[in-house]
């Protein structure tokens, strides 16, 4: 890349949008060329405050202008897919709003078109570049926890009905990345419910489990009908267990030296041989640097480099075949869909190497 | 019944018999005549704490004690049946701790046996009788929430494992009780995941999801394994929404003026017209009445007057059927399972009489 | 004013300042006409952000630029009195960050200086224009709280330090004009502590108390030494009593139908027949709104109209006087100072005219 | 002592005898042989739950039993000193309910009477024996706070009103004790405010400030008229800062890893080189043992062995002695009320022998 600044257009000014112009125009190593909606009223709005930035109603401006590197998609999911598909055959490098898309299939053409052009797909996971997160997996990658036996989060307020995805899509695809970003381990089979309270909506509200080969289960509890904002995950171990709260301004993770002890085994089948630890609780510091920073310097760094992003387009069609295996199970009223790793192993385990 | 007071022995002194005993001792109408545990250890401290009663190792002793016109009984759920059988063949009018046994079908000839000697059968779901699930239930017949839309609740801590039940027996129970109580409508289907982080012990982490022919979905959060308590609900409705917090030591219900609004169908049909109300909260004032004193109260008028019991044998009966319906979900990892309802509706319906 | 906007100059660009910026940008009735620092880099800032805007490191340029209308002072505190002196002596209307001025005398001096200009002076006490202000104001203006019997806040954190000032002109200044503005009566006497722990530096953490004629009484205590930030604060009154939580997300003010009942005098002057009120809880809906983009508007409406501004200069007098009393009595180790208010009631009180 | 176990004499039954009686009568080397009421309900109560104990409404009787060798008097605040001082001369050891008496007169003639005697003189300042206090004392003597550059204390909640004794008598006496016992200095002065919002009463709200020859500095807000109980105590060090929450069931005392760091003076004077530390925070293992048995377990031991309790009569002196003077403040609307200490240090400085 001869120059010192990536170009980037974004399309998309709505919900989303606004963070990724704000957080690429304060990166010193791109700059926002142009910016894409449908809506002149937010064209106007992106005016007063970047004066420098060309609007257009147009996404093929965006395409066809040479001083534009790369492309970050902010518009509604059943879009993503040609969106992005026109981007890369257009030879730009990709950033997507999660989910990828609204399917694996369209995701494994998205994959396969990067792979083909050399350019860099990544899919904005965002929560995997927040401080609270990267500590968690850090903790886990020192094996603070010992074996994990589950992760369960609630994720719910009172939150925007999406028309074209449901609750799951929308909130539970946070979880499902998180999952894969933090545990060793590809869930084998899932099972969902899910139940909509207005007519002709999609699901507002959906409890998913994820089975693993291991002891591990991880549920994922996700409302749009809460009457308060909750943002609370469990993730219990054998050694510690963490409650990790996203709406406490600072002490978001608390690492608990709690749990059981197996004093051998009894004579008696009706007595278990278990005791309690209840130690300490310790809260690590956390940065308070905004994530969608840190995701906008690793696109930067992966474009330059031509390395893989860590949320890559693989990584966000492993969330999607789980969202799509949880939609299954959710028609069936949580009937069990296995999941298939045709793939193999999807990462080096990390306990392995340990 | 002749005598003034109601002479009350209580079976197993462990870590609910206790709480039995203090109640029954407080109340004027009642008197405890006799308190039968196996571990002499706690023989002698029921001696030096209520000296004028009676302490035995031998069950019987409380069964041929003419003084005594009712069993309690506080001991590990597979002894349940066959203590409450004898109680009742003895001409004893009988209070089981929860769950009432350990299989409907016990539960089914506890009820043929009391209703045939005419006495009476109670189960020790003291949630009910709270003055947190009192006002909730009050809220609820008063129209407050308008359609109900979702029960989600959450049980958890790093509690006793238990040996002869799992942790949906232990704690869901609670919930089902509840829902059971505070709903006026039985539910159709259920699906639940459980998993074993012990190996050689029963579940200690459980989600159950409950159908409802209507829209409404309940759904319950238990686990043995956390590494902090919880009690929490929530209670959505069309007009009003509810969180109950069990921990919080006065203002446990909380409900919200909150909710969406339908603003008729759009033409679009990517744009539902959903809009947000978000309103006041308000937090009834809750009596510090422990649930236990009113339940002992409450057992004791049913015994006097013969009138059934708000947690009667029958109401014992439908939790525990849900309980199977959701042991038999976890072990095929979710798969529903269809409740069905012989006996007719079980309650006329809050609304319809309103 | 011939003009559809009023054009404004910011001097002062660091903590504050930029949130000036940004407010009176969005405000369509206004425009950021200039802005001075004596920071180059924070100069380049601007230009990125706010290209249409002129930069200055000389405060003269904005004095001397006649499309600039009204002046927003931003900077360290001792320098306020003369860049609002020079701002009305050149006949721009002043809007100054809180506190006014440095002393009361010189606060006196800028009153003067803009009455006889016809100009408006205001005082930038932001948290008079927070909803959760106003809706105090209004709860005690439809007298809800009865009598009130006391204002009880505090606001502490791990601040920055102050180089000039202290905490009580830092911090407390937000607590005396919250007081004065939802009270009807002014303080008669104060009495403060207050400490300082690292040496050379003015006072870290402190204690005020306003005595008044009735018989409420005010306590503020102010502290940049605390590890968790508190922003809490009490109002009792015979009826009602608030819990305000500026930390809350949503439900910043709580108010509770709780207090005492006297049940007539009792012939034992050792016993009071004082009883307990424990009703409910009730949390308002409070606005999202920022309350600077409330406090921009209303001082745009001030220079247009020509009307007095809810925090005038009279209004930022009176919090000095008291800041300068709680000063001379922390020397004193709390000895008691009086208040004089010889320009007679500084306002009809609302009680009298209901 | 020829018993293997100390007879105890408890006078008063009111709100704190019953967790008296409860905890004598739960050590194994204590019997509770008789208990003095006025109230003839309440003797009936004791002979219910407590078949074994002698009831009276007179107090001679417990003085004239020989079987009781300890008393402890849990009355009314006036009669203290007469009913201590009438035990004593009867030769009997004495715990007292805090504070201890009346004035710090009468506390004096009370040490010199269990002097003279040999007799065990306790004063019953319960806060002292609680897990989280002995915690606190202990970081405090490992040094881990560094210099204790404040306690800051609340202690307020729709309280009992008292009708001998002013809030400060009654609250702020348990954090005046607390004070005394985890920092090595006594006060030096006292400056408080305080007052009355039902006429004929004595003072609800105070607030207490104490100064100290070091740096530190303690505050104490003490309220009967608070809407929400409120036990909260901030400490803070040059190395780390405690908050000690007394209604956190589990977590009651967080460490925190923050303070300031001085980086050298600066050249300019307005410019103070201060830096901020942010690190971890860090929940201590609280045991859940009752500071009432604790406290229990100490009396005993003190009559057994005759050595000198935590909180012997000197200890109760030094805390009345800080309540008059805060008394004397009040009385004065915050004018600073020297302390003297004619008796030397009277405890050897913790750091010194470290």
């Amino acid at each position: 890349m001869q120059s010192s600044q990536i170009g980037v257009g974004i399309v998309g000014y709505g919900y989303w949008g606004p963070n990724l112009v704000r957080n690429f125009a304060n990166n010193a190593s791109a700059s926002v060329v142009g910016v894409s909606d449908l809506d002149p009223g937010k064209l106007a709005a992106i005016q007063r405050l970047y004066p420098g930035t060309t609007t257009t109603q147009r996404y093929d401006d965006l395409l066809s202008n040479p001083d534009i590197d790369a492309i970050a998609i902010a518009t509604p999911v059943h879009s993503h897919y040609e969106l992005a598909l026109a981007a890369l055959r257009a030879g730009k490098h990709v950033l997507v709003e999660k989910p990828l898309a609204s399917s694996a299939d369209l995701v494994r053409r998205l994959i396969d078109e990067a792979d083909q052009r050399g350019l860099t797909l990544m899919v904005d996971h965002t929560f995997l570049y927040t401080p609270a997160v990267q500590k968690i997996r850090e903790l886990m990658l020192r094996d603070e926890l010992g074996e994990v036996y589950y992760y369960d989060s609630t994720r719910s307020s009172l939150g925007l009905f999406q028309s074209d995805v449901n609750v799951i899509w929308d909130l539970a695809v946070h979880d499902i990345s998180i999952i894969q970003y933090i545990l060793d381990e590809d869930p084998v089979a899932v099972s969902a419910t899910g139940s909509c309270h207005v007519a002709g909506s999609p699901e507002n509200m959906a409890h998913i489990t994820l089975f693993f080969q291991s002891r591990c289960v991880a549920h994922v509890s996700v409302n749009w009908l809460s009457p308060i904002k909750v943002r609370q995950t469990f993730v219990g171990g054998s050694k510690k267990m963490i409650v990790y709260d996203d709406l406490e301004p600072t002490e978001k993770i608390k690492v608990y030296d709690k749990g059981i002890t197996l004093n051998g085994s009894s004579e008696n089948a009706h007595q278990f041989r278990i005791g309690y630890r209840a130690g300490d609780m310790w809260a690590p510091h956390i940065s308070a640097k905004e994530a969608l920073q840190s995701e906008v310097e690793h696109f930067i760094d992966c474009v330059r480099n031509g390395t893989p992003p860590v949320s890559d387009g693989l990584s966000g069609l492993r969330v999607i075949e789980v969202l799509e295996a949880a939609s299954r199970s959710i028609a069936d009223q949580g009937k069990p869909v296995l999941l298939k790793h045709p793939r193999g192993s999807v990462r080096e385990p990390a306990r392995a190497t340990a």
